[in-house]
């Protein structure tokens, strides 16, 4: 790994953290598609791609969206350039006949719901993380967020029922000198064993 | 973004796939601990870090993994110098106190079973994530599969209940010419939208 790698490597993870505060400056529309693009890349089960994500920056949909996050979410919703609802299809296996076309995956679904429902979880979440990493690569700076009401927000974004909140991210350029310290981490003994 | 960020990030998304076949070529442990390091900085709600990870390598172990895994995924997991059991801690919330010392974090989840559990599974699933991709920029290739008995490789692996298995991993050095075409992926208009 060359020096230069070490650089992008420190942008996504060493250097990269959870902001709270975002400095008054536009995120440019086709760095959040470009992050898109690359978070699709990466692997889910049976390529099935259950993310789906409504990217909030309209005055209109923030009014929307602010009565659903919790009291110490609220300013870095307000004031973050892009808010993406970090969401899932419950339906997602519909496109699986196109996704992946060498198997009957979407009748492994069908028959059930609760595997479905499961399986858009973990993978969304994992293509979550993938947009997180890909955002930082196009320079952005992330704040995920757990703390909201998600039913609050499917009643407001997904009324017919079919997308549900999975997590809420803002997206932005952030304030880094109004950064805390970074939170300790689990040390590979605590957290892993070879076997 | 260089020219070499462009290489990094071809060898973390554009260039990466998913094997299924693998080569005879030994996983250095210190590279899969260096992966393991640079997830852990990725971030999780009040960061709980609930993944746990058991790198499967012995024959004994192997043997062990082994009934529990499909008939299509015995060949992958067999052949793979590693496999990891990408698992979470349903007790993670004992760790907030030093994780997340500025509030009362750990009462969260104690009164709260089914929130627990649903935080462990989205933020060890965003985990697995930030891990595939922390082995690829070490240079190694990743099999993930969901195709498993769960509930037999907890038994075989977890039997205090503590740890649930979410997905298993393949870790090694992949066969690139025994890869087929990537399959298609959404597009933006197909999965997200401005609003």
């Amino acid at each position: 790994m060359s020096a230069t790698d070490a650089g992008i490597l420190g942008q996504l993870f060493h250097e990269a953290r959870t902001f709270s505060y975002w400095q008054p400056r536009p995120v440019p529309q086709a760095l959040v598609e470009a992050a898109f693009e690359l978070a699709f890349l990466g692997p889910t089960s049976a390529n099935c791609e259950p993310l789906r994500l409504v990217l909030v920056r309209s005055h209109e949909a923030k009014e929307r969206l602010l009565p659903c996050v919790s009291s110490g979410n609220y300013e870095k919703v307000r004031t973050a350039p892009v808010t993406a609802i970090v969401a899932y299809d419950l339906e997602f296996f519909e496109r699986l006949p196109t996704l992946y076309p060498h198997a009957d995956a979407r009748a492994w679904f069908t028959t059930d719901p609760a595997l479905a429902e499961e399986t858009a979880f973990r993978n969304s979440s994992l293509q979550g993380a993938y947009f997180i990493l890909a955002l930082r690569a196009q320079g952005l700076d992330c704040g995920p967020m757990s703390g909201f009401d998600a039913a609050k927000v499917d009643a407001a974004f997904f009324p017919d029922g079919r997308w549900r909140t999975n997590f809420l991210l803002n997206i932005g350029y952030g304030e880094r000198d109004r950064l805390h310290p970074r939170l300790p981490r689990l040390g590979f003994d605590e957290a892993a064993r070879w076997e």
